[in-house]
């Protein structure tokens, strides 16, 4: 089985838990697609079998957490900065499930944050303007991702990260992901629309889920 | 004015001609935006002032050359290498001057040979299948660009390029250009749709000028 390893804190514990049932001998034959050079290297460390997208272009389960969920089980993913593999290897997943808690639910997309978009360095200014420009309606505010000393930061793929602050619901989501996509400074953003298969909640009052329709 | 500045065998001529008639004193107050490194050199060691989109997001003209032109304008560039660069600065010009000769014409996008897509060398390969996967209905063969070597030719922005060759024409453009952007491995693709102002076309009975209807 090709699984894909998601990227930040709920994700490691997945990534830990698989290594212990393979150590076990509870799980076999499983074949590790990392979705950030971070969780390459705890895979790597625990002794999971990698490999990658070119060799294993198809992938039977991938397990992530979400920044944001909404309503209809979208995502906002990529606040850690990790969204272009992610989105790489979960487009590529038959079965993509996401691991969240309550707290990450929200009546519509960038609800509670930031919405980031990974774009090439030349010029990013420029693009984070033009951003802005797309989702005026939706009193949208862009600001490049820096790190404490003022320099941008840097995603695993050398790319800047902008990230856009929405008043209110951007509306039509897959309209604004080809609104975002056609600027060519952009490279990828977090929406994760429709990719969620089933999301797993952990609540006060225990542990639900919810399938894609 | 602010001029976007080409690259290529044909805009370099151009941008020789700007250079020349600001050193004869019949330009005044230009203000170069280079599409590429090799062009900032050229025109850097010229003379003539420059600066980014950062600085002067709007672009009154942009002058280039391009592989292939449709018969409703639409260009394919890139087989040089500097389709990104060229696509933000062209794309942010009130006019956009396309100067060819007439080999370039041609019934449809791709008639001619490649049109290029860069893609983030992160599993390239698996992107450049995905890419052949969309347009199997054109009979397209997508080859990843190399070196002499065989390694990986690499843009000014670090990134890969997938040449894509139609067997037959795409179709709708911009329902293909979205159908590219929405893989998330790609970053730009060179179909220049709808963008070019007007085409200059230098053939065996002269210079004909070709204006967007």
């Amino acid at each position: 089985m090709v699984v894909g390893l998601g990227t930040g804190s709920t994700a490691k514990h997945a990534v830990d838990r698989i290594a212990d049932l393979l150590n076990q001998g509870k799980l076999k034959d499983i074949v590790g697609i990392p979705t950030s050079k971070q969780t390459h290297q705890q895979a790597s460390s625990l002794g999971i079998p990698l490999s990658d997208l070119d060799t294993h272009p198809t992938v039977d389960l991938a397990i992530d957490g979400a920044d944001e969920v909404d309503p209809d089980l979208n995502l906002v993913k990529g606040r850690g900065g990790s969204l272009l593999r992610e989105k790489m290897i979960e487009g590529a997943a038959r079965k993509f499930v996401v691991i969240v808690d309550e707290s990450k639910w929200v009546p519509y997309v960038g609800a509670s944050g930031a919405m980031p978009v990974e774009v090439v360095p030349f010029c990013s200014k420029y693009t984070q303007d033009c951003l802005q420009k797309i989702f005026e309606y939706a009193g949208c505010v862009a600001e490049l991702r820096t790190l404490s000393g003022g320099q941008p930061f840097l995603t695993d793929n050398g790319n800047h990260i902008v990230n856009l602050f929405f008043k209110s619901d951007v509306g039509d989501l897959r309209a604004a992901s080809d609104a975002i996509h056609r600027l060519p400074g952009v490279i990828e953003h977090g929406m994760f629309i429709g990719m969620a298969t089933a999301v797993i909640v952990a609540g006060e009052s225990g542990v639900t889920v919810k399938n894609k329709p």
